[in-house]
């Protein structure tokens, strides 16, 4: 392919010459030790003693990032721009013979990563972004739709407490008040770590882009689970993203002495709640669906002293699933154990809702183009659902969103151990960019 | 009685008329309402806005029921002194026309409180040897052996962190060397605190007793448990104060994200933990002594983020009972529940001891001598074991020690809901008194 330009191609594409065309373009295929150098070459920026990752947002290290990024767009011949919220998105423009005027076909992840993780998250999928203008560009591609890479500012949960705060800006879900007055522990505002990062406050929501400036959203990003690597599949087609619901529960038992209360005079709150985590760790372990799972991240123990029966626990429960309605499921079949519990226990529970976000469900057509592709590729393919929240999920208010995953190693993430093969990388990298070929192929807006 | 003096009654036991003085002593009762009064009185000082007690040890409060004391004493012409570690001791002379230079029988209890306590907790102890001493004294009885009053400095956990401070100090357990560079939190030497409650940290060490100084030592003390209440019982006679054996266990899992681990994939250490704390409340439970009680008061959760599975968790695990080997039993017990959970969940644990403090028989010769002068007065008792820890455990490495108990209302110790009846207390009170005399009459040293 590469000795021929795309000019030619676009020619023939009018003519007899159609079929063969279409069996050259299917022939490009991303280049794995570019890929394999760059992830190391990437992975240095931010890297502690440990080996971790230590690229939070708007630290050094992350602008670090940012500049390697625009210097590799650079060398492509593309001019990077920063928004109002100082995602990156560098754009190549679409054949403009048609005079269509055809909207955006965006691709990519982001670039921060949480404290002490790893190299792959996020950056991959940036990675193979970068990869697929790589590939368009040696090969001289012009295609129909403009093609926009995009690395959104801080998906990462960070010390501004805004995750996913670029592609949710992009989506308009953040406004300029939701930057008003916010610091990070040290004391910097939110605004001028932005500002440093290259965005602008002032004209914070000029960041928004309107759902006819974007054609598909499509984002790598490595699975976290064992789901592909248990099953031995390279390349994961996400068709939605978990929702996720969070609840405040207060068990209210009876502090009392230690040693003068007998075992059948107690109130424990924390015996009560040990029976009402595992109850929550049933329902969820029950659920016909591998993909509701249930947390206790947090508890908190009241008086918390060895000679005092507890009178209070306190926890966080989190629920995620494929629907609203496996997460109600698995929530009913648990409170209806919990009202037992309660009775036999003689303690009473106080409930608050904390975060009731709906699943995003992920593009059919975009996953069925991706499918259809790594099938030609030859590659076996895994529909799942994503039980971490990801850019994409916004981006689907907005647009066809869709995602791939790769395999983690150990279901690994978040932690220096973090890591996926460069086999499995090569072919979704592979079935990435033949999707959004297709894609622009196909889509008529 | 009131009328006649004890010479003269000393002079009756001499003679044939032995019978008639013997009834006569029988016929001695404590006054119920003067009780009632000091019970208020005292209540008063330290008495906080929610009606709780703050007279924690060595605090302005806590002196001053000090003050309170002493000058109750000095009304009945006794004068009482603070030892080195400043417990108060107010004696009573026994006879002396014997020659027979017998050591002291000792009866008290402690004045300070826990923060926010109740008005009975030490302080009924302290009241009811008063008491005996107003019924001798205004019926001028002389005992054979001399009759001591104290009340014990700092028996609460109180901020230096040293509780039954006096008791242990009078039992040569504490000596200089443990008070030395000991502060409470706000940064106050306990040698100077110590200084200022009438103690002298300098010759700390001679506030030792010396076993042949002491014949007897008891005590009495609100229940804080609901035994006696429950079967209508007015007074417990105490067979045994708790032992009491505490661990730090660690239970180590993997921390993982909450979202992208699937429920068959944990190792979670809080719903481990949650398996492991349910398991050791049954080996509790199930113990055929219901006086072997088992606490987790103290639970610490790692990462603790409501969207991380837990990695680690750290409890306090606590086991009283009447003997080692029910502490032994019931551990046990959870023991070989906790090998098959730690299995079944691929969980590891720590274990570390913090504390295996053994029971302290109460002497059997008190316990007789008490149920006798009780049926004797025609009241119920029950021979109970106290699951709290007291001055009593003590003062048993020294001499025969002894414990008398009164029914708690509601079980509730340690809150300002604190309460026992006067009919109770009445009747503990008369109890206290007929066995330290019949004590007085049977010890022969």
């Amino acid at each position: 392919m590469s000795e021929r330009n795309r000019t030619e191609k676009r020619r023939e594409l009018q003519e007899p010459g159609e079929q063969r065309e279409k069996r050259a373009l299917g022939d490009l295929r991303v280049n794995a030790s570019r890929i394999e150098m760059r992830i190391t070459e990437l992975g240095e920026i931010g890297r502690n003693a440990g080996g971790g990752m230590d690229r939070t947002t708007f630290t050094p290290a992350e602008l670090e990032a940012r500049e390697w990024l625009k210097a590799r767009l650079r060398e492509l011949g593309l001019e990077s721009r920063s928004d109002e919220a100082a995602n990156i998105w560098a754009r190549r423009e679409g054949s403009s013979d048609r005079s269509e005027n055809l909207p955006v076909i965006a691709f990519g992840s982001h670039l921060d990563s949480v404290p002490n993780g790893g190299r792959y998250d996020g950056a991959l999928g940036v990675l193979l972004a970068l990869e697929v203008m790589e590939v368009l560009a040696e090969n001289d591609i012009r295609t129909r739709h403009p093609f926009e890479l995009v690395s959104f500012s801080a998906e990462e949960p960070n010390p501004f407490g805004l995750s996913t705060f670029g592609s949710r800006t992009v989506a308009g879900k953040l406004t300029r008040r939701h930057l008003e007055g916010v610091r990070d522990p040290q004391g910097t505002l939110l605004v001028d770590a932005l500002r440093a990062a290259g965005g602008d406050p002032d004209a914070f929501e000029r960041a928004r882009r309107r759902p006819e400036e974007l054609a598909a959203f499509l984002e790598v990003h490595i699975e976290q689970g064992l789901r592909l690597l248990d099953r031995g599949i390279p390349v994961g087609i996400v068709s939605a993203i978990t929702g996720i619901y969070r609840e405040d529960v207060i068990v209210i038992g009876e502090a009392n002495h230690a040693g003068t209360t007998l075992m059948a005079n107690r109130k424990d709150a924390l015996m009560a709640a040990s029976e009402l985590m595992l109850a929550f760790e049933a329902a969820c372990r029950e659920h016909p669906s591998e993909e509701t799972v249930g947390t206790i991240g947090t508890i908190e123990n009241r008086p918390n002293a060895a000679n005092i029966i507890p009178g209070q626990v306190r926890f966080h429960l989190e629920l995620r699933g494929r629907s609203r309605s496996d997460i109600g499921e698995a929530l009913e079949a648990w409170e209806r154990e919990a009202e037992a519990i309660m009775a036999r226990r003689g303690v009473k529970l106080e409930r608050k809702l904390l975060l009731d976000q709906p699943p995003a469900v992920m593009d059919p057509i975009i996953a069925e183009v991706c499918a259809k592709e790594a099938s030609r590729l030859g590659y076996e393919t895994l529909s799942l659902g994503s039980m971490a929240g990801h850019d994409a999920a916004h981006m689907a208010s907005l647009t066809r969103a869709g995602m791939l995953f790769v395999p983690s190693l150990g279901g690994k993430s978040h932690c220096p151990d973090e890591e996926s093969r460069i086999d499995d990388i090569e072919q979704t990298a592979n079935v990435l960019l033949h999707s959004l070929l297709a894609l622009d192929d196909q889509l008529n807006r």
